[in-house]
């Protein structure tokens, strides 16, 4: 970090964001094929750059290991040469995307001879705010310029100098590009004033998106006048039906638990159909085995301790705990209309799996569950942009507003009315 | 208004809320059909019910007139037998839209097997806060219901007697359907203090929608915890291109701005290609013949006085000024690309309409200009959920985030992703 006189934060935020402004303006007139060539310019950059790149990254490991940072936060910090090839294949993957802007579509003609339209338009200007995993800066990259917009970023401090080589390896793609050059900035200082100027911003940034932590997402977005895009906790269901098979229930619960236990669409709570409790012995038995802690509803307890398994008794809070550990809450329930109810009460809106062989429960359960994504007859952990088919993922909304799951390029968008006439005038 | 005890505020709004999230989960489960007879049989009541409304409208008439309420809004809050009658027809009309709601869209299948599609949901509850115009409540519980939305209305107190007998319509309408007495609840009191508890219902309420002037969003954006959906002012232009024919754009611009001055999608500037300036004294004859004050940029100005008409000299504040009456500002410009910039510097994001004969010029505006609604040889009073066929609208939004320009029933949903598998696993 340079220590030399510096403009103050709230000048370097006021200008960094109209110029983003400014770019976004431009970038919304960029053609399919600049934004695409654009991309593997900076995916060539970022390959290029590799060494230094590691070698900056280098220097925020050593200051983490400085600050006795360690386990999975070390582990997300740290970018080797196979991590900077996996960001160039990701960015890569972006521009070769169908472009996901311009053209008319829904069009009607009303009575009066009016052609009305649709025409999908980007956002204008996206605030990045992010912890920790400096693929981010990539990424967030990506995926804004892909769908016309520009982008300010804004990483975690421990990551500040492997941000810093990766967003200069953007710069200089784009300076080769018929991109304008701010359409990326990332904010070089690591001061925390940064993000409160930047969140009053509402006339040059059109939405913010916090990626972290839930504290961080609660602090974004109770002093942001720009809207936020929110992701909070994932509370995730399997439920198995009372048609399940044993071994398909047994795959998908195991999966959804352990396969990967710190993420937000590993699954938290096991319901049981009542008729499909007799499975729970063996199941519970193989996700013991692998290191699960359980807790359970009373008829849980008394099932599993039946068959020599230890469970504690779950309390209220446990239904409604995102654990992101190898501890899963399970409960039995009279049937599907109960675990529906309970995925309402408890649930975070996040993702909810059903296993059956009842296409009917499955029927009820999609239509029944309001999660942003429902599964059937597989793990809740595909909830995910890349598993679903987005490409890459800028983050998951678990609010209902303008975007719902697992979010894309696509979703940085917006559609405008065009509403082509000959003359027509009100009357 | 009953003077009687009452529970304190607070109290009302927490139990409407917790019933709306109730309802909300109903309504999610409902059937279109359901829906549909639902919002037949509200149409049903509203007019067997005129009299009463027209009585509790003579209440709030007799009452504005003691408040000394004159002008634009007694005539908002005024409601006849044949303004009823309208209600009904809007309701009748919202019901026979296309349903929304369900099926399985964009489906495609992964590498793996999985099929992600995505359904559309409701949003769940929103809460619609209004001023004036009692019409808001049939309109905006009907595009709720339609769209399987339960929802809390709050209107102003001058139409409060109105408001509460359009709402008695409503539940008896609801009583006689399938779907839950509590999805369309009127807040009873005209407590401000309900407002702010409302807007701190994160938990129970999905969406807010204030609708009235800038000051009322203002407030209930700084306020609301929950999402809101912002309708700020309207700075519509209608540009005269190079090509435009006389007859057209003069149509058209007097349209814009004479037609209804007072609303958001009247014209407030026009801008004019220096090779089309001129057509300015005709069309600056016709709009001052009709009542119009013009405020010029120094050309506009000296032409216009060539021809013998008045126009003050616009200052800046004039070019991003909602006028909302009978006066408009003028520019001539460049060309196309300064009409563009133009906008972009000093339009609000609502709608633009440019007259022209030339495609390419038409396609360079619709491609450049970002607001909600773009309008090619048309008068932007277009700009509306009915002309544009949405059947009825519940606002316009200008922000980018959501909803983008008139909103209609499918602007109260959103997505989920549906994932149908075979028992797949992540690795």
């Amino acid at each position: 970090m340079t220590t030399s006189t510096q403009p103050p934060v709230a000048e370097v935020i006021d200008e960094m964001a109209l110029e983003a402004r400014a770019a976004g303006l431009q970038m919304a007139r960029s053609s399919a094929s600049e934004r695409t060539a654009a991309l593997h310019a900076i995916a060539d950059v970022i390959e290029a750059e590799s060494s230094v790149i590691v070698s900056a990254n280098a220097i925020d490991l050593y200051n983490a290991d400085q600050n006795g940072i360690t386990g999975a936060m070390r582990n997300r910090l740290e970018l080797d040469a196979s991590g900077v090839a996996k960001l160039a294949v990701a960015v890569r993957e972006v521009a070769d995307q169908p472009d996901p802007l311009g053209g008319l579509e829904d069009e009607v003609v009303r009575p009066n001879g009016l052609r009305v339209a649709r025409m999908r338009i980007p956002l204008g200007v996206i605030a990045m705010i992010y912890e920790s995993r400096p693929n981010v800066t990539a990424d967030a990259a990506a995926l804004c310029l892909k769908a016309g917009n520009a982008v300010i970023l804004r990483g975690g401090s421990e990551a500040i100098h492997t941000n810093r080589a990766i967003a200069g390896a953007v710069a200089m793609g784009l300076s080769t590009s018929a991109l304008p050059q701010q359409a990326v900035q990332l904010i070089p200082v690591t001061d925390r004033g940064a993000i409160d100027v930047l969140l009053t911003k509402e006339d040059e940034v059109d939405l913010v998106i916090p990626r972290g932590g839930e504290g961080l997402i609660r602090a974004v977005t109770s002093r942001s006048r720009i809207p936020v895009l929110q992701h909070y906790k994932g509370v995730c269901h399997v439920y198995i039906d009372e048609s399940a098979p044993l071994d398909r229930a047994s795959d998908i619960a195991h999966n959804a638990k352990v396969q990967r236990p710190g993420v937000c669409n590993a699954a938290e709570t096991l319901l049981f159909h009542s008729a499909a409790a007799v499975h729970l012995p063996k199941i519970a038995a193989r996700l013991v085995a692998d290191g699960v802690e359980l807790r359970g509803c009373p008829r849980t307890v008394s099932i599993v301790e039946g068959a020599g398994i230890s469970a504690e008794p779950a309390t209220d809070e446990d239904w409604s705990e995102e654990y992101l550990d190898l501890i899963l809450s399970v409960r039995v329930v009279d049937d599907l209309e109960q675990a529906v109810d309970h995925i309402a009460r408890y649930g975070s809106g996040h993702t909810e799996a059903i296993v059956t062989d009842d296409p009917a429960a499955a029927e009820i359960f999609v239509g029944a569950i309001q999660s942003s994504t429902v599964v059937v007859n597989a793990s809740t952990r595909f909830a995910d942009g890349g598993e679903l088919g987005l490409g890459a993922e800028i983050g998951i909304s678990t609010s209902k507003l303008h975007a719902y799951g697992p979010m894309g390029a696509n979703e940085l968008t917006t559609r405008k009315f065009v509403v082509l006439g000959e003359g027509q005038v009100r009357s």
